[in-house]
Order: structure tokens, then sequence, then C-alpha cells
């Protein structure tokens, strides 16, 4: 069972001590002499970094050969650290097994889609379905943790490290087969009901036990895509069970230390939620660069913001994980300059790292850590920017750093993040339905839901994530850019609260078996407006709808749909086809858009939509953002000249001023 | 042997029996509670259907274990349909064998060009060559056949389902190596006769016997392409006698009822003139929407036509499967609005699925079948649209069919097709050469061939196509876009026939071997045209070659020749390189063009050749497109604007009018 | 080790006569009736060749069978053609082992990155580490050189066809594996230091002895950089020692005939230096048409040269392939007109192989041969054109070398190309450095050397090529656009020459293992020019970086460094990011440009480049150009009108003159 509700945002006065944001870093000692451990350690304090997180990919340093280990690289690595004054967060070394035991046991190794197992020499290469795997976790993170779990200088723990990358949640194992049976076998009970929520009558594709399945890769055409969603859920429920294991075994023999895992942004690929329930913290790694070549934006937007990236991606990500953790969220892994894994890999502007850290702490974040402590001369990762430079100066990231921890001093402590006026609802269960039946090549969930939150961001209005298992009482406005298959319950619970909703497309139109509800689409969601949607159309781009919307015509692109309803209509399509059918419909409680609105369109949606749920905006901010915590106002400018800050006139700026600077940061308090 | 000609288009009296076009629907009862199949069957007979196709993909609900079968559902779901007054078209199961049988006989399964088996889940999932399948294919087929073959009911039988979707036409697995193998050595007798054929002393690629042989696959670079026609042919030939079992069985069993297959729409994977003997009425499955976004035009031209589709992709299939029927031609599958299967499926203007009927009508289909009666609210076709919604409602396509079945009354009977006066050539070897040997990327001969029908449609001439085995004599005019080996004996028939010909570049460059012929292309063309072909030239994009032709500069792109003749130079090349060099020549009995016409050059080239052949045509109908079927005149306006209908000042209008709306039809008869 | 110097091309009057160019032909008597052969070889001596290759695929027609050997056929051939006056070249016929050898021992076959084994059916279906393919290509290649090694007709050998075509240097099977592991044994004798190189203290790597190592393919993500660089230079190594084995063989038995190897045009798979230093002669094969359409040119600059090609990349070559063979180079194929193999495949415009061949002759080469005689009408080339037509006509190609044949009598002879003034360096181990790490997209290191090439060679200067094994001694000018990996060596011999020389972005940036230099990049070209590159970026297209140089502001893209210098900066970046940063510095040794110039900021660079060294330049040639050979003067015309020769005054025009049409040929002296 998912724990209902969101803790706010907090400090956990046990092992967060500052009541404040506290700086980290991570470090390797196991890439870097001796020597240099003690001079490191002594910098990083001087830097004004608190914590270190170590040892996630130490498994072969620690255990070179079967049974023979070697801790005592690692003691003397937490205690150089720890007596320099820093606090140790250590990691499970889970993430990449050694060599000599994936050559020993084979059937760890993850095999691709294509079927093809995945072999050693990078990370990651391992199948979460691995019976022989989950053993081996086990023992080194036992090992480890009763070795170090009451440790004085060991304050926190990460499980293994970014569930996810290079795309290895999904395994097409022989073990990833047999486990899926099981798995199968528990959700259905019998084979029937499986049959009937397949439709297996369909195609002929009946199954007569569950030995009969098989995983959905090297099919001749798509597998129905009950198949393909129960093989996501499945392959997220693997992810939680293999990282509960370990938390478990921290939990009996390290008590009082916070679970972190690092999540990697945007992943969809497994349940972050149902993931966070077993954490105390969730961590996420903030990479803006990567992000921005490989995002939603045009490309002349990716031009204009190429050094400063999305304004708005690291913010929904700060604000995701701040829910995916109950509330507390930490940045363990900071870009700090330029990185080496995307397409095109440019430098931060300068100031950007400072302004990243602010940015984390304005949404909610306690603790921001850069990666890496020293860029390393070899490897993969040897593009990679640190603090440091390779040759140990100091990078311009570390002068950013300098002058962030100068800023902390100015601040006042404890401000904690307030509950948010709005929520936008990501459900991972939907977006494994949008990738098992995307229906149109231009349905991107994820670049809608960003822009979404980006239409609210330029309008300087707070937002909380949930997910259908937390309390929507208290909330405004709820946003459900993509809620495809809806709780019942949820639909309920959202119905007898205060909120206001809006739904984009496809809101409702799948039930749990990846069904058209029975008497069509929204389902559940009928409860709160009534409609249904007759027919969709995915769309390419080389195609425009026309709305009209408020007297104004606007273009849509990618999705329409026909709907028949007795609410009011909002807005309706125009043009040749079928003109005068709503396109944004709505009543006292809920709205429905029936299109994909971007732009202008959008941004009037969501004005119009703050304005009906009562939530108070501000005049569109353009390449400027704002956020707050406790009584703290934050700006940030993403532009590239200088910008007014919309701080009231009795406002008291701690840093920076009401004129900001490109890429500056202005922090103030205002009655 | 090929039956040497094509039957003109006739209503058979044995089982059609308006002698009018008659309507139909796809129906899965296996998918359906029994309570729902009276009311279904009652409303299929209300709304004006006199057919009904059920079966195709029910094996496993027929014999969901091996040797267990279960009749009775299909039993009194015929009772029921046949009952209510509907003839039943039955399909053969055998496009989707059961998981057991797959599990027990894996060879069954094909193997993709990659080597990688292609697993369950789908459809489709088998290799032609399977011995295995093919016993277990005529099973269940003569199963089926001895039970229902002469059940009153049952009318016509279908044969499997759209044979090469999802390429599947070629297998890589061992049972089609063994095969192949087989084939080669029934074709070239001895391994030496086919090592010249495959020109092996090249690359020092010399076999011994026909057991080294290999499939064409996973090379370190493309095989000699008579290796790659010989294995297309060996392909398109197991297609054919797996067809043709089932078909031996059928006529053995079921006496008097004709047996169709239902072809996918330009799927040149294997000869459809060749299987087409083999059966009674051919059928295609009509979706031009996923036609028009996978097809040949521009991304503006299909922006223009979004939800009409391409005007001609469907009349040119309704042309070229009644010549594959040998006269008789269905339309198995309807698309009855937005479909799943594409990259985008957008909707059919209201009013196109009426407008698709009545162009099937138009163009010699007897019988229109909707696909399907109702949406499935599960599996991989859950966006597929039907005559109902999923929750039983009527949807647009029901009230057009109604439409349809309303204006059937106002038409007179009997109306048959007419030969037409200039044919098209379509040979299916001609295409696997280019497939085997394409030359440049930009060469894809099915477009070449759209491009020229679409060229004469605009002139509001009725086309036919034909094969190398057809009968020429009767037309004025042949064009052939890509006849690229000529049978000497289709050349010297079509000498002495009536017909002049257009040839298209690349006609005559190969021989039976994949061989230049021995003095120069066009080879046996040369009969009929003195011309040699010294070079060739496939061209990017980018680039553009003048051709001056009736004092005009045109532009062409792709490919161009450079030939010697004595024959009348019609258009010559320009510009900086072999300015002068002939682009279209020509005698009194035949033209060849040596370059891809487009646009205006291609209309102005059609135009021309029609007055030469002494074909009347009509000045350019822009989006209008229109027909004869007997006494019968169509017009179908596919455009945005109303248009003015061609018809005589004495027509009689029986359907719509001289003035005809967008995505409307008019229908008349005059002296 | 490598041969330290460059021998300036010379002839070699041991088998080449003439003191002048000469001109063959490639000929398969295989592929064609006996009867055909003393006609063929009559016509070859009456066109003006000299030279005739045979035999690099004949092996399945040498030993159809195992142990069956019909050598017959090929002393008869090696006799017409010897006896009609040719000079025979002999290939060892391993390129493509027949299909009976391949097939009983299977582990000849390659194995391609995805793992799967590439059949026979094509050509150089074999493994460079089959230890079995070792044993029987010198089986074949003895048996071949002990029949014919003294045969006084044949005066020059190739080995093998090619190597790297079809990308057949890497490949992943369990021989290479083997073959890897003792290479790497041999390399770093201790796995501990192996381990050190590789950097696997990252990412737990850790391996305990060479028996764990495998092939760097179908993992999670990328290797480390340094697994990939081995296992390139490993297949470099294997290469060489496959040809090496070859070469050995041939010396052996075949005294005073000179060996070579047809090398692909700018492949990098493999180290042509470290080859050359085993062969007598350089050879290449020449497709300018492929070249254009594959290469690094915009859609519209490739529109503008189609039927010319790019007017560099053969020059390029050219005096790339003179320095990998150290002074003699041959031309083994030249495209006669259109071919078969690229993505589009125009036809050269008339009289380009007349200016393709005068242009080898320019470059130093010394001997131009043919591919291929006659078009074959069968196989995979059938679309290759020939200098005569598949019926034996003569084709345009043919008519050019009659006219060449015929213009040679007009030039003086004993011509050898003289030492130029600068030099550029190719370091291959380099090219593999940023093929494992690219970094960024858009970084191909063979097109900046071309556009280095380029724009030197549109100011009229001679070029050499070197290696970092080369004497840099004697030129005024080293061109270094991508050395990645200098030797400490080669700094120390540049220093100390009297060159100068300009560095290319990434220069210095990788030590031999791999790793960022200790003390920062540039390593040890910090030696030369004092400075260190404190970030890289890699940059995507859309995006444009501002450089202000000599007052002037131009863009670049791709790639841009932040450098600390205390040497004078020549141009700065400029626009938000870090303005003022040094874009270009120099001493009076050597200048380092710490981005991707293109257009006119790379004309202007070079133009400035060439005036600072002291090397005599002309104005823009623009789409002509020049090149010397002893005494004679050459200028191409590459445009589409008629340009002025830059001829001295009191030139006299062997060929051509003053005026220059479109695709003509000028050759003069002066004084």
């Amino acid at each position: 069972m998912h724990k209902p509700l969101i803790r706010q945002n907090r400090f956990d006065a046990s092992r967060q001590d500052a009541d404040m944001l506290e700086l980290g870093v991570c470090y390797y000692p196991e890439q870097w002499p001796r020597e240099k451990w003690d001079e490191d350690a002594r910098r990083m304090v001087e830097l004004g970094l608190a914590w270190v997180r170590i040892g996630e990919f130490a498994w072969s340093k620690i255990e070179p050969q079967s049974g023979v280990l070697h801790w005592e690289w690692m003691d003397e690595a937490i205690e150089v650290l720890g007596n320099a004054g820093l606090k140790v967060i250590l990691g499970t070394p889970t993430a990449a097994p050694p060599k000599w035991l994936v050559d020993r046991y084979p059937d760890i190794l993850p095999v691709g889609e294509n079927g093809v197992v995945r072999k050693f020499g990078a990370r990651r290469h391992y199948c979460f379905s691995s019976r022989r795997y989950r053993v081996e976790a086990a023992r080194i993170t036992e090992m480890m943790v009763r070795r170090y779990g009451e440790n004085p200088f060991v304050h926190a723990w990460q499980t293994d490290n970014e569930y996810g990358d290079h795309d290895t949640i999904h395994s097409y194992s022989d073990e990833a087969k047999l486990a899926f049976r099981e798995w199968l076998a528990a959700r259905y009970d019998t084979i029937e009901e499986m049959n009937r929520a397949w439709g297996t009558s369909f195609w002929s594709m009946h199954y007569n036990s569950f030995e009969e399945i098989d995983l959905p890769n090297n099919l001749v055409e798509e597998p129905t895509p009950t198949h393909l969603v129960d093989y996501y859920r499945f392959s997220s429920d693997q992810v939680k069970s293999f990282n509960k294991a370990q938390v478990d075994i921290i939990r009996a023999h390290s008590p009082g230390r916070p679970v972190t895992h690092n999540f990697m942004s945007q992943n969809t690929d497994f349940d972050h939620h149902k993931l966070g329930e077993d954490i105390d913290i969730a961590s996420w790694d903030v990479y803006p660069m990567g992000g921005l070549i490989n995002g939603r934006l045009s490309p002349e937007t990716k031009a204009r913001y190429l050094r400063v990236g999305d304004p708005d991606q690291p913010s929904f990500n700060h604000d995701l994980y701040r829910a995916v953790g109950r509330g507390r969220v930490w940045v363990m892994e900071q870009q700090p300059g330029p990185v080496n894994w995307a397409a095109h890999n440019q430098s931060p502007a300068d100031g950007m790292v400072r302004l990243w850290t602010w940015l984390a702490y304005a949404h909610g974040v306690d603790m921001v850590s850069y990666f890496r402590w020293r860029q390393a001369p070899f490897a993969q990762e040897q593009f990679h920017a640190g603090l440091l430079l390779p040759n140990s100066e100091e990078d311009q990231g570390y002068v950013e750093v300098a002058q962030v921890a100068e800023e902390m001093k100015r601040l006042p402590k404890g401000e904690v993040k307030a509950k948010a006026s709005i929520a936008i609802l990501l459900d991972y269960e939907s977006r494994f339905a949008t990738r098992a039946l995307p229906q149109g090549r231009g349905y991107v969930a994820s670049a809608i839901a960003l822009d979404w939150y980006s239409a609210v961001a330029r309008l300087g209005v707070d937002v909380d994530f949930i997910g259908q298992h937390s309390d929507v009482e208290g909330y405004k406005l709820l946003l459900a850019p993509d809620l495809v298959i809806p709780d019942a319950d949820f639909i309920a619970r959202l119905k007898s609260s205060g909120a206001k909703a809006l739904f984009g497309a496809r809101s409702g139109s799948k039930t749990r078996d990846m069904h058209i509800p029975a008497d069509l689409p929204p389902g559940p969601l009928g409860d709160l407006l009534d409609f249904r949607v007759a027919r969709v159309e995915s769309l390419p781009d080389f195609h425009r709808e026309t709305v009209l919307y408020g007297n104004t015509s606007h273009q849509t692109t990618g999705w329409r749909e026909t709907i028949r309803t007795t609410e009011t209509v909002l807005a309706t399509f125009e043009g040749d086809h079928r003109p005068g059918t709503p396109a944004v419909i709505g009543n006292d409680k809920a709205r429905y858009c029936a299109t994909l609105p971007r732009g202008e369109f959008l941004s009037k949606l969501m004005g119009d939509t703050l304005g009906w749920a009562g939530v108070e905006g501000l005049p569109d901010l353009g390449d400027l953002r704002i956020a707050r915590r406790g009584n703290l106002h934050f700006a940030f400018n993403y532009g590239g000249v200088t910008a007014t800050v919309p701080a009231a006139d009795d406002a008291t700026f701690l840093v920076g001023g009401r004129d900001l600077a490109p890429v500056d940061v202005a922090i103030w308090t205002q009655s």
C-alpha cells in the first residue's frame, strides 16, 4: 500500500544539522592515491561542504576476487573524511558487479530487447530478476552495512545508483521471463482472468497456462498492450523489491541513518512514487545541459537557452522528487560544468552552478551535492567536469560553490517549503499505458507534462506533484495532463475535496486492464464531468488544427478528440472537419481539454484556469522564474538581459537586488 | 501457367444475388458475449448488409488445446448470422496459430532478416516454408471446410488473412533455407547453370552444390542480385503454394462457394497475379488514411488531403485487384473511421466512408465489407474504429453506410465495368528486380506507378491493370512505368496488337537472370523501338535535371539515362551534362522515357501520350475524380471547395448533382 | 619500428619503364569466355595501357574444391596478356575465400558488432584473427607466388584487396577475443598495468587476468575509451600482420617485383602508415563520385560539384598515399564512369576521367589503372561502368584514356614530385582516439582534415602528408588538425626543426593511455606553446560561436575550448559566454586554434598561417586547382565557367592553354 500523505518539506534534525541548505560532493577515494585524501578532505571542508558521498561503484575494490575482501581502504577513507568534519553518505555498490562475479554467474547479465546479452564493461550490467544477483547484492550490502552501519561518520545511505540509466529497467532474460510468469500468476490468479484482461480472444492469442507466457520482445508485431503494460508494471515492481531488500538490510543494521536513492530525472520506466515509499529522502541527479539537448524544446529555443538550460526542467524535477521523497529531497549529483554523455556537451554559463544550487533550495531541496570533486582524467567520464580540474586546480564550479557558501550565511535558518496551492498529477501507470499504446508518433507524455508545468511557472505559481495515492485536499487546483488510468477512489477523493481540476486529452481513456472503458472514455472521470469521447485522432506535425478559444484562433497539433457533452463548451475546433465540436469543456469542478495545447493557447488556458481556481498568478515572467521557500522569495534570470524582479516595494534583498542580471539570483523577504 | 485472359468485371450469379453492389462487415463473435450476437445480426441486416466475414483469427477458440475442438460456438454463430439473413464468408484461421502449437513445433515461427526468431504474441507468426505448419494449416482448414463446406449459410471462403502484413513473406529460417535449395535445384537443374545465372565468377562466389546455398541475410555486403531475386521469387512461390493447398481443400469440400483472399494494398513481396490465378475473387483491404501517411505525397500535399486521403491510391488498387481477380473484386475491409496502425491516425472526413464505398463500386467492386462491426475495447486494435463504438452506439461510419444502402435503391442493376482503353502493366518480378538492385536510394517503383496512374486519373480516363501474361489486344495504350524484365513473348504479343505503348526508365534493363541484356538494354523492347541505353545515373534529391519538352523546360530528379537511338526524339536533356541527349523518344508504336517525370512534366507527357494513342481525356480534373461503370457515371470531390461535375448537358443525376460539394459523390447517366 | 623518412616520389626503374605516367586496367579473365581474351589484350595495348591487374577474386576459380587446383586458365591468361605486351599485377585472392572453405572452417567468418556472424555471399567474409584463415591465406598465397613469382610477365603484386571495405577491420569473433587478450598481455605485461591504463578503478571495472577480457561490443553503455582504442590498435595490428605474412611470401619467391596494396580512400580503421612500411608502393582506389555523395560538403555544394566531385578529396588522398608509399603511389582503380555502391550514382562529367588521370600524375602518381576493362553484365557491380560497355563497345572512359595516352607523348619524361613546403600530419592513433571518445556528435576528424587541406589547396600550395614517425625537417609549416595523441619524441623533433606548426583543437588532449595529460592538455605540445585547456565544449549545429579575428567577426560551430595562455592571442571568442577568451594563440614557433574553423574563418586563418610561415600562396583559386610535378605545372577546372590559369607570362603550354574550360586540364612549363 502507498503511504497516503505527502509530508511537506522539513529538515530532519537527526542528520541535517544546519536547518539550512547543506552542500556536499561525490568523491571516489578508490580512484586517487592515498596521499591525496587528506588534502581533498581539508579542501572540501574549507569550501563549505558538509556531506560527501562515496562507495557506489567500489565493489571490485572491496572484493576484487570472490570472498577476498579489502575493507581497509574504505575504513581509512571514511576515517579521513569524517575526521575532517564531513558527513559520509555511503552508496551500496550494486550498480556495478565485478567481472569475476558475472563470469561465475552469467545469468546476472541483463538481456536487451533484441534478445542479446548486454555484457560487462560499463555499469548497470545486471538483471533485476536474476535470483543469483539478488543473493549477491544482499550479501555485499549486508557486509557493508554491518561494517559501517553504526560508524559515527556515516550519516546516510544511498541504494545502488540511478536505477534505469542506460535503459536497464527492462531485461528480456530467462530469469525475467520466469519472474514475469510468477508475477502474472499472482496478479491474475487464473489464466482465464489474464486472458480476459489481455483480450486474447483477439488474434487467437489465448494462453492455457502462465507457463506459456513469454516476454514481449522480438514479436512479429506489437503484442496486446496489456501484455506490454503488465511487463512494465512487473519490471517496475522488480526495481522496487530489489531496492527494498537493501533498505531492509540498512534499516536493520544502521539505525537512525536516512536512506536515499538518486533518481534519474524524468525516467518513467518504473514507478518512482512506489519506490519512494521505501526510502527516507528522494534525491536526484541534476544535469540540465544534457536535459536541454535531449529535451522538449525546438532547436531555436534550445539555441537561446543553450548554456542556461530549459528553465523549467530542473524545477519540475525538484518538485516531483519532493513528492517522491514525501517532503524530503536532496540533489545527489549537481552538474558542475560540462559533462560527457549527451549528443553535445556545452558548458553551463558562468554562474549557473550557483543559480542551480539556489534554485534547488528554493524548491525545497535541503542538500546539494556536486558530481564530482575532481574530474577523472581516465575512463568513460573523463570529459565530465568536477569542482576541481584533473590537476586539482579549482574549476569554475568550485568558485561558484564558494560564493553560495558565503551567501548562505546571509539567510535566515529554518525556512521550509510550504504546500503549494496547485498540484500536478504524475501517474506512472498512465505513462506505461501511453508508452505501450502511443497511437501516434508525436505523443510524448513527459514533454506534455513539462509544457503544462512551464506554462504555470511562467505565471510565478509554485507547484506540488502528487500521485493518485496522495491526498488532494488542500489544493485549489489539480492539473492532470495525462491521467490515462484514473482510480475511481482517487476521483472520489478529488470530487469530495475542495480542489478544481483540469484534465488533459486521453485522461480516463483506459481501464487498469488497458481496455477502453465500458461506456467509452473518460470512465470514472465521468463522475466529475459529463462527456463521452466518441473518436480520437493522432495528427502529424505537418498538420495544424484550429481552436477557437476566447475569441481567438489558436493552433494545436498531434491529437484531437471528438467529444459529446452536456457541460459548458469553453473552446471549439474550427475548420473543415467537424467545426464547432468542443475542444475545452468544463463545469464548476472540472475541465477537460480534448487536444494538446501548446504555446499561446496553453499559456492562455493555464492563466484562465488559475483564475478559475482562485490561484493568484503574475503576468508572464518571460525568462525570469520565481519561487518561495518559507519567508524567502527567490528570482532566477534565464534570459540574456537584465530583468526586474517582481518583488514588493518593501522587499529586503538578502542576495542580489531588484535589477537582476542574466544568470543571476535574487533572494529577498517581503511583508 | 498463367491463365491468359482477364475477364472483365461481372457479377457472379451463384452467390452475389443483387446484381448490384452488396455490403458486408467483418465480425468476431468469439470476442463478444453470446447474448450480443442476435442483436448484432439483426442490426446488420437492418443496416442493409448482406455479407458477414468471420473466423479468420479463431483458431485458438476452435482448438484451445491440441486436438480439443470447440466448433459449437462457431456452429451457433453461423446459425445466428445466417438465420438473420446474412451470407457468411468463412476465413481459414491460419494467420494466427495458437500458442500451444508453436510451443510444440517451434520451427513454425518465422525468422527475421537479422536471424532472430519472431515470437508469438501478435499474428502472422509462421514461416511459409515450415513443413510442419503446412501440415497443421491443412489439418485445421480441412476440419473447418468439412464441417461448414456445405453449410447453407456459408457462401464464400477467405484463405488466411493479408499475406505479407508485418513483413512476413520473407523468412530466414532453416526450413526456408532447405526449401530454397530445393527450389533452386528445380529452377536450375544443375549447379553450374545456377552459377552462370548468379554470376558467381564474380568475387569468387562459386558453389559446388545446392547444399552449399544459404539465405541472403547477414552478409558482409549485398549478395549477387540474382541470389536476392531468386529468394524473392522463391518466397513468392511459397505463398502461392501455401494458399493453393487451402484452395484445393475448399474446392474439394465446399462446392459452389467462391474463394477469395484479402490482399494488402500495394504489397509487392509476392506475385499477386500468380496467386490470383488460384482464387475466384480478389479482395483487398482499403485503409486510405494510413495509405496517405505512409505514401508517396509531399508533406504539403498530405496536409491538403489529410482526411480524404491520396485521391488515387484506392482507385489504383481497385483497378489492380480487379485484374488480380480476373474481373472479380471485393473490398473485404473498408476503413470505417480512424485506425491504429499508422504513424499517425487521423479521422476520415465525415462522408468519406460513403465516398469510398461508391468509389469502389465505380471501379468494379461488387461487395464492400467494413472492418469492423464494433470497435474492440481491448487488444492491439482498440483504437481501430468500427461501424459501432465499443458501447454499441452508432459511429459515423454506420450512418454513412445507411446512406449508401438508401442510395443503392435509386441505381439500376446489372451495371458492369467495361474494359478500359488503356492498361497499366504491373510486373511483380520487375519489382523484385529493383528491390534487389535499386541502384539509387530514391527509386520507389510503386510510387512511380502511382504517379503515372494519378496523371491519367486527373484526365478522367479509366484504367485496367495487366500482367505480362495478360492479353493486351483491345487496348489503345499500354503504360509500363517499370517493366524491368520484359518477356519476349509479351513484347511479341504487344507488337502484333493494336496497342501503343509508353515505357518508363529501366524498362528492359534486365534479363530474367538479372543480367544486363547481351547487347545492352532495352533487350526485347528493342523489337518495338530502336535504342540502346549506354549509361544510367541515379541522382540525389538535391539535384535537378532539366528536360526540354514541347518548348518548355521541365525538371526531373532521381534517374537519368544516356540513350542512343534512331527514333524520333521528343524531349531532350539540357544543361551542362550531355545537353541534347534524348529524354523521351518514340515511333508510331512505342515511346520510352529515359528519366522519372513528375509534376507538370508527367502531366504533359501523359496528356500527349493519350492523344497520340487516340484516347480521349478531359481537361485536368484537379481534386475531382470520375469513373464509369456500365451506364453509370460517378464523380468524387476530394477537394475543399464545391466543384462542377463534367457531366453531359443531358445528364440525369441519380445521386447528387452537377455542383459537387467537398467529400461528396455524384452518380448520373447520360446519353 | 617505423622507417623514419618519406622518400619523395620517384619512378622505380626496375618495373616502371616509361619514366612517365603509365596506364593500366583491372581485368577478370575468369569472368569472360576464353575467346575474348586475345582481342581484349590487343585492345588494351592499342589504347596505350601498360599494366593489367588480375586475380584478386579468383580463389574459387583456382581452387574450386579443397585441393583441386586449376592454374591452367591463369597460366594462359598471363600468357595472353604478357605476350600482348602488358605487365601483369597479380593479386593474391584472399579477399574472398571460397564457400567450401568457410563451410569447412566456419571460424573464418567475421562477426559483426551486433554479435552476428557475417555470412558468405559477397566478399571480405573473413576475420583477420582467424588462425585457420591465416594458414589458408598463406597456403593459397604461397602456391600462387611459387607458380608465378618469377614469371616474366608478372611485374608486381597486390596483396588482398581494399582492407577495410564493408567495415571488416573490426570483428567480434571468439578468435578475435583470444587474439585481443594475447595482444593486451603483450602490450601491458601485467594486468595491473592494464587496469591502470584502462582506469578500471572507475565503475568497478577491475580485471584479475587477461583471460577475463572481452571485446567491446554489446555492452550496456560505452566501455572505457582505452578498452576501445586498444581494440582499434589491436585490429589495426592484425591487418598489418596479416598483410606482412603475404608480403614475406612474395618477397621470398618473387624477387624484384614490387608489392602494393590498394587502399580505400580515407579509411581510418587501421594505421596506413604502419602497413605502408611493409610494401613497396601504396596504391589506392579513386571513386570521387561516391566520395562526393558520402562526403563532407553541404547539399548545396554537392549539387554544384555533382559530376566533378569534391575538388580536394582525390588530391588529398594522392598526397596521403604518396606518404603511405614513402614516395611511391599508384592508382589501382580509377573510376571510369558511374558506379553502383553509393546512395546515388551519378555520371562523372565527360572529361573527368582524363582530368582525374592528369590530377593523379600531377600529385605524384606514377601509374593509373582503371577499374575495370569491361562492365560486367551480372553480379553485384553490374551498374559499375568500365572502359568498355558490357557489349564491348567503347564507353566514354575509353575515349578519354585514349586522349590521355596521346597527350602523354607531348610531355617530358622523368619529372618527379618535389618535396612540398608544408606537411599535414595524419596520425591514425589520434583518429582511433576521437572515434572512441568523440564527446560530440558533430566531430568528424576526417572532414576537418579535408577542410584544412582544401583551404590550402585553394591557395595553390602543394602539400605532403606525414606521420609522427616522419622527418619534419625541411618543411616550413606543419599543419596538425587533430593530433590528439602527440609523441614527445615527435614534438622534440618538430621543435628542433625549422618548421612552424599550426595545431587544431583537441591536439595534445590525450596521453597514449587515453587519459587527460597530468597537468591538463596539451601535454607535450606545451613544449612548443604555453597554454592549458581548462574546459572543452562540444556544440550542436543549431548554435554558432562568434570569433573575432583580424577585426572581423566569424562564426564557428561544433567545438570550443577555454584556454589559459601566456602566448599572443590572435583571435578571441565573443558573445555572452566568456567573451575575450582566446580562440587562436601563437608564438614564433607554433599556433593553436581552440575551435573548429570553417568557411571564411578557415580560409583567412590558413592564408595568414602560410604568410607567417613564409609559404607563398596565390589568391583564392575558387574552383580551379593547380599542382606541380618537377618542371610541369598543372591546372584543373572544377567550375562551370572558363577560368584563367595562373601561369607565368612566359608559360609554354603543352596541354590546353591559359583559358581553361570547365572540366579541362592545362599543363605547362614556365621559368
